[in-house]
């Protein structure tokens, strides 16, 4: 007798404040037979606060075999990850075959620069899928900044902070708006990309954007040489008219 | 005797389905005193979904001038609708003033192309105020399309479709991953910009992206010479390893 999968829910929980789940989110978590996480510093930080909405289900942790500070040796680091992403796939996916439904928890947006992403091309063509977006980390940052990011016809353009200075200050020169993510050390080059692209005096720095230890500055006011992976830098489009 | 003024509370009530307000929004529109929103069709759609939250708060309607299917003539349409923007804010701030609290809905994100931003930047410097960050509409649009948009270090670019057909090809091929806004009677120029740009075989059309009647389907699909305004087209940066 042939048995009904369960179905595969990429859940975005937001950028941090368990305040900032959506109904939908909290609704999956609630029915789901199964949470799935991928397990780093930040999310087990989410999780504890959103815990109460969790009720008896079974928790699937997906463990990180390295971390984003470990230097990205490019072949040998993207062999570990695809190698990690096909063991996480194939372990919700023995749920799934049990007919049980499976919640994966995605940090902000899921299909937005999210985990979940490599989970979802591996299994969604096989199960049942649904995708409940999320508040993205870059909209909580600027929400806490109150800063205006993007109005009208701007074009808006969110860019790793990875990428060499000449690009980045050739790509901000070009955008009505940007995002500037994965700070960290590249602090200093995005300052520099910023100040040749002449948006410096407006680029605001953003760390820790929803936790109640928020630190939002002038970028300019930021002098350090490094900075947290996580941390953003807002480059808002607004021009106030009249 | 002084008087407390009232909190300017923007808040994102997310891409149209009612169950994609976060926890905190709905807290938001419980306990304010007023709740303010710019009358559009859409707009009216969603506040009908999500009027049960609504517990006896004073409706507060902003009644835009002009539709946005009428020719922008430059000057006279950003006068009436920067007079608009300046006669909604006095209204707002009368209430303020009086101490109560104003919520100021927002489709999608407040601060990501929306019209709260018009208020905030008027009020937000003499009143105490708080941005309620919201699910964007993009984010709805490609989770109803399980698409993955972003990865890694794409670079990802918002666009508006009124760009001219040059500018949209050359940021088009310059980008990972984009979304193209504001599609309506733009969307063949969009389509012969993404041919140009090599990304017409995996962009994806989606119109009313959360509604139950949302329309997905692939770019070269959508014959159409001409499309809703909201309608969006997706370009995903996703590219399947291994």
């Amino acid at each position: 007798m042939s048995r009904m999968t369960g179905r595969l829910i990429g859940v975005g929980v937001g950028p941090g404040d368990p305040e900032l789940l959506t109904v939908k989110a909290l609704n999956a978590l609630k029915s789901a037979d199964v949470i799935a996480y991928f397990a780093r510093p930040a999310m087990s930080a989410m999780r504890a606060g959103s815990s109460r909405a969790i009720n008896g289900a079974e928790e699937l942790p997906l463990l990180y075999p390295v971390t984003t500070e470990i230097p990205k040796a490019r072949d040998a680091y993207r062999d570990a990850i695809a190698d990690f992403y096909d063991v996480s796939a194939a372990a919700v996916s023995s749920y799934l075959d049990d007919g049980r439904d499976v919640a994966v928890l995605s940090e902000g947006d899921p299909l937005f620069y999210g985990s979940y992403m490599h989970i979802h091309v591996r299994l969604s063509r096989r199960y049942p899928t649904e995708v409940i977006p999320g508040v993205t980390g870059m909209s909580g940052c600027w929400s806490a900044a109150a800063a205006p990011i993007t109005q009208g016809d701007d074009v808006f353009t969110v860019l790793p902070g990875t990428l060499p200075e000449v690009e980045l200050e050739r790509r901000l020169a070009d955008s009505d708006a940007a995002v500037v993510m994965k700070v960290g050390r590249h602090l200093p080059k995005i300052r520099r990309a910023c100040e040749r692209a002449g948006c410096l005096d407006r680029a605001i720095y953003v760390e820790r954007g929803t936790m109640t230890n928020a630190a939002v500055m002038k970028l300019t006011d930021k002098l350090d040489m490094t900075a947290p992976y996580f941390a953003i830098v807002l480059v808002p489009g607004w021009e106030e008219r009249r």
